[in-house]
């Protein structure tokens, strides 16, 4: 790896680079890290690798706190190694979920908008290290990150001391993408004063303590490019569906041709809903969301979307040779800020965002479930799906209606966890239409909810409960004996199907 | 009843003044009302009195919008009556509530700050008539709201046309506690400019197209009393514990002996911990709430709150008169705004609030059911506490830890609805003790809310549970077989109890 001292441009700081070893060598056992890094963008890499060889020699734990999920297979070698004591707000890495679920280490499961309270509030244990991707160091001063900001400044501020990696795959170019805004502390802060997904109204860097910067690291390692997959016959007829929707506010006057500034969850839903958007008489779009992935790139390409505001940006192998060689093309149309702001209630309500989030399963009132497989496991995490549902214009929940091949239904009587309130759900999109659930009561929704959204191959057996539930009454009928009976099939005999499960009973 | 033409101080709406008769028949088949009213304050009576008597003789539905409860009874005679075809978005009446539960309308259960989104964005039904309770017209023309202001300001602007129905009971010096500050469409709005509770933002009064004012009508009637119950041993066990936390908070440097402005929910317990308050060291305390209730103004007699920001004051029948007689010594550290303003997330994150809201269940993982008892029966509504709960520095759920004289436990395994989820959920209070949630994993959880939260008959129980839910393994263990279990033994055997439940089944 080359050293690039180019890129410390504060030259007092240039004799503070180390090895990663070195680095790594300070981290002490039962300390807390706040890593840079928000869904596998902008991640650390050399000293988490160095801590994890470490390991092998080692016993030690350490605690993680990051923007949420990491690239570069650093979660799963974390978790792998069990050094973990505590990590928090998110993951999505296979390796780390199956750890997690068996009670290997604690994971803390929060709205990605709150750390930075907690933090800065000294509610979550004081950060030892923060360990922070960067482009660059500026002359007077300031950490330049890379690809994502993540929760980096609140973990700057706070930490006792900070580790920069400067990675030198990472472009020069990326310099005067970020702002980056502290609200300060509540209670004695001011309004933000965003008004526009194009509003800047921040710092271009980090600015910190520089005594507290304890070492610097070369790195020259690009993020792990997105794990996404193309658009199947489910998901873009989801996004058809959706699409159809917006059309229908168009038309009742709700919204205009530029809709209203768009937040988008991450995933292959979510990059069919914007590929789906390229066909559409859609224009002047914007975006106001934590991850823009390709399909925001074609967007801009293509002069749909006007205008991007994120919190990192993960793209897929090929996509992220073509933004950074050309990104003079994209450098005015981007901003990247903290994840505080771009989750924030103020501004999400502020400027009316539609919110389009995955759900693993709804029920027939419209609850969702975004987390919990079966009630207990853990998928990733609620993410920013709170902050943005809660607080936006329209909280949509995309899913398909079944799941392993229909052995599973997303839509049913009861979900096994809840993360999103019926208050909160606007709209439920699957395959089959969309449930417009906007000032209906429990009993109202539950016919779209069932006609609109479930497979028609468990539409009866939905039936069947609420029927039933209807003779026991209540606000939101339920037969409590039976609200969690699909997971209990599904459980013990493999499916939620009744007709199946009898005729496997009978063999 | 008599007619007070000096309140109509602009000379021109004079000759609208109609009987209440009148405006009611104006009223027809289908019509969505918007109604003040918010908590037993501020709601208009006559108009609604007229319409029940139209029942008697006419067949009709119409949808009734509020700020929140309605006194006077008037909920419970437009339930008796059956002329409601949907209701919104919360209610307290105990005749409404078993209405609703058997499906006689529909009720919609909004978070109270949402309510005006819908509205101006015509995603509800549009106002027919909005029917407002006013101390006076001036003449300037501002509408002068009584003793809440509620959904008024949007219900005024969105109507088609307005009532009016001065009441010469509410005393004119609340004239100048008003604070209306109308945030815009979503969008293209400014940051609302409020850093402090006592900061005024707004207008004294509701301005309106005076050419939509069709009618004025004269009532001369107090509000409801608060029914509210005396602190009993448990309540000031929970205010204890609640203190006791809060102290903690001042030792590790979390808070000072000022606080943070104090949201509180209604009812006896959130009375309770405000009488607390009283004997606490706790100083120059601001509140930032939906209703005041008597202890506020003993806290201010106290010189224990500086300011109180609301939405409504809703007293008992002997502090009304002591308070609207002595008026001028609480003017200055009152104001009343829309409850879109004091349940605001901009606003409540911003000044970092502490939320004190009462639960009907909490589950070991910090779950809370606020809403539906037994999974299905409606209560109340959600009324502001997920406002609060999610945007607040703490957000602090208080209960008893039984019901029924120990028949129910109000933690159990998993609650039968989730209103606020853990990631909302930062401390419980029982007359147990506290669990202070903040930071922890689901496992970690558990212990705290057995053991400081659940009463002792039950403890036993709740770790049998867990025990056998571990053996399952995941992030939130639970035996999905037995997760209801103890609502569905309360519905069959009439207790939670186990070691009860056997003792009944051998006799
Ligand atoms: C909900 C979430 C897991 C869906 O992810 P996705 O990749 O779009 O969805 P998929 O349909 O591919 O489902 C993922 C897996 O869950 C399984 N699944 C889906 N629905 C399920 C259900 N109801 N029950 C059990 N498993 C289910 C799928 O079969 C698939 O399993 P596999 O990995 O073994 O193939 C994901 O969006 C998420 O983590 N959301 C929460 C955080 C969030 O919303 N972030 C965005 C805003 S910040
Ligand atoms: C939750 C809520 C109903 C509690 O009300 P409360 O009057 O303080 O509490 P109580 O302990 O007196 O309980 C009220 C009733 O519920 C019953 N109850 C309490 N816990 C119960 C449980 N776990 N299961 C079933 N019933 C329960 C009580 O026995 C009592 O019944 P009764 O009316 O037949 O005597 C009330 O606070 C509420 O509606 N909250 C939601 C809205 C809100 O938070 N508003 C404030 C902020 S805006």
């Amino acid at each position: 790896m080359e050293n690039n001292y180019e890129r410390i441009q504060n030259t007092a700081l240039r004799d503070r680079v180390v090895s990663a070893e070195t680095a790594a060598s300070w981290i002490g056992n039962g300390m807390t890290l706040g890593l840079s890094g928000f869904t596998r963008a902008g991640d650390v890499k050399a000293v988490p690798f160095a801590l994890v060889n470490r390991a092998e020699s080692e016993d030690f734990k350490v605690n993680v706190y990051t923007g949420a999920s990491l690239g570069s297979d650093i979660d799963k070698l974390f978790a792998e190694a069990g050094i973990l004591g505590k990590r928090l707000p998110f993951q999505a890495d296979a390796t780390m979920r199956r750890k997690l679920n068996e009670g290997a280490f604690h994971f803390v499961d929060q709205h990605l908008s709150h750390t930075s309270e907690l933090i800065r509030s000294n509610v979550l244990d004081q950060i030892d290290f923060a360990i922070l991707e960067a482009v660059s160091i500026t002359e007077d001063g300031f950490i330049i990150p890379t690809t994502s900001i993540g929760n980096s400044l609140v973990f700057a501020q706070h930490a006792k001391e900070i580790i920069i990696e400067i990675n030198v795959a990472q472009p020069e170019s990326l310099e005067g993408i970020h702002d980056l805004f502290e609200p300060g502390e509540q209670g004695k802060r001011d309004p933000i004063p965003l008004t526009k997904p194009e509003d800047r109204i921040g710092a271009k860097g980090i600015q910190v303590d520089l005594n507290k910067v304890k070492g610097i690291v070369f790195t020259n390692q690009m993020d792990s490019p997105s794990t996404i997959v193309a658009p199947d016959e489910e998901t873009v007829m989801i996004a058809d569906h959706l699409i159809d929707f917006l059309k229908q506010e168009i038309e009742d006057g709700r919204l205009t041709k530029s809709l209203a500034p768009l937040q988008s969850g991450i995933g292959s839903v979510a990059n069919a809903v914007f590929h789906g958007l390229l066909n559409s008489d859609f224009t002047d779009l914007k975006v106001y969301s934590e991850v823009l992935q390709d399909a925001v790139f074609d967007l801009i390409d293509a002069g749909k979307v006007q205008f991007a505001s994120c919190c990192s940006i993960t793209l897929s192998e090929g996509k992220m040779d073509e933004v950074f060689s050309n990104f003079e093309n994209y450098r005015d149309k981007l901003v990247l800020r903290p994840q505080e702001i771009s989750n924030h209630p103020e501004i999400i309500r502020r400027l009316g965002l539609i919110s389009i989030n995955t759900a693993l399963e709804a029920d027939i009132y419209g609850n969702i479930n975004s987390t919990h497989v079966q009630g207990s496991k853990m998928m990733n995490g609620i993410g920013g799906s709170g902050d943005f549902a809660r607080n936006a214009r329209l909280g949509i929940f995309v899913t398909k209606s079944i799941a392993k091949g229909g052995k599973i239904s997303s839509i049913v009587p009861y979900v096994s966890h809840v993360d999103h309130t019926e208050h909160d759900v606007d709209v439920i999109v699957t395959e089959q239409g969309y449930a417009d659930l906007r000032g209906l009561a429990p009993r109202e929704r539950v016919e779209l909810v069932i006609e609109r959204c479930a497979h028609p191959m468990y539409r009866e057996q939905l039936w069947d409960y609420y029927n039933e539930a209807l003779t026991r009454g209540g606000h939101t009928p339920h037969v409590l004996e039976k609200a969690l009976s699909w997971h209990i099939n599904y459980a013990k005999e493999g499916t939620m199907l009744e007709s199946e499960k009898k005729v496997g009973m009978k063999v």
